[in-house]
């Protein structure tokens, strides 16, 4: 197994469908990636699994306690005997998620994802509690799940052996940002008197690599 | 019904868990919303359903054909008589998704998302057969279903009466970039000798809104 990956949540059961599907699935048949989710419920207070409370001094919204998240961390860490591992807060006044970053976790041996509410997360947990706290773009969701799910999936794909051979040297061979910006083409060569350009059917590909570049 | 949401994919089933939980499984109970998938492998040539094929002059990675699109596209605008309606391309080469734009698309009555493979769609697809490209940020994922999931969300939630009213008012009073940038904290006071700064506890509402807007 080349990476774990543990996910802290309160909606374990928004998982199931990304991860049980395409080159998800396919890395984890493969034992070349673990992803276990976990209810951050079990952790909550008191009889009613109490996880948030209402923000000092007045806001919208329910903050993630930081008792309850300190002592989810803490079980998750005494199963932990690596120490290429890095937790990470899924929150939206986070650093910048990019393809670089996606490639330094991706060496890594072990993430703790905490995707908790994603406009509200007791202060104290940014500071004391985690590696980093990221935020996958500029905009707001309702909870941290579709980032952590991002992170996962970025990550994931960069891990020898979970894409075929094809795509691993691509993404070696493109240092950043890691995709093709040039426009692509397949079959059929007309549609709707929309046609391929005529450069990409030429086989002259020192033109066509010209061509490419000018439109990057 | 508020919003119409259809989106193409080849991974409908990824979709379940996080539409089927949380706020999205909310607010589709409410009727404020619709989404529906749709396995764009109907859509697909000959008896083998075949929706890509490989880039002209080389290069790695299958690309979504442009007619399958179109077939598919035909076929979804023959049940809209709305005008305010919008189609998207989930890919990598997009336009950076923001807040801006999440507001903008809550406004409309139907978008149907194109859920393709994230790194190669053919160009005219993104010349002739959609209204915007769209990318989530600076980074490389296995497909474009994440990325519509996000779109999706951040969408829903700015729909009237899917958020409570304490956040729809907060959305309002805050203009860009929709959330909270100062640090939030919540009960206990303190926990392992780590305070909650003694002005969010003073009831002095000016000094901590200054407070707040130097930490912004």
């Amino acid at each position: 197994m080349m990476i774990k990956i543990d996910i802290l949540t309160l909606f374990p059961k928004m998982f199931t469908g990304p991860f049980e599907e395409s080159i998800l699935a396919r890395a984890q048949d493969k034992s070349l990636v673990e992803i276990e989710t976990h209810d951050l419920r079990k952790w909550g207070l008191t009889e009613r699994k109490t996880v948030d409370d209402r923000p000092y001094s007045g806001g919208a919204g329910m903050i993630l306690r930081v008792d309850v998240i300190d002592r989810a961390l803490h079980d998750l860490k005494l199963k932990i005997n690596n120490l290429k591992f890095k937790i990470i807060l899924l929150d939206a006044t986070g650093e910048k998620y990019t393809q670089a970053k996606a490639k330094k976790l991706s060496k890594l041996n072990h993430l703790i994802l905490i995707a908790g509410h994603y406009e509200g997360v007791d202060h104290r947990v940014h500071e004391h509690l985690v590696d980093e706290v990221i935020s996958i773009g500029d905009y707001v969701l309702t909870g941290g799940e579709l980032p952590a799910m991002v992170l996962t999936d970025s990550i994931i794909r960069l891990i020898p052996g979970v894409l075929g051979k094809d795509k691993s040297s691509f993404d070696e061979s493109h240092k950043k940002p890691g995709y093709l910006e040039y426009p692509q083409y397949t079959r059929p060569e007309v549609y709707h008197n929309w046609k391929v350009p005529k450069i990409l059917l030429s086989g002259n590909h020192k033109e066509i690599e010209k061509w490419r570049n000018v439109l990057k």
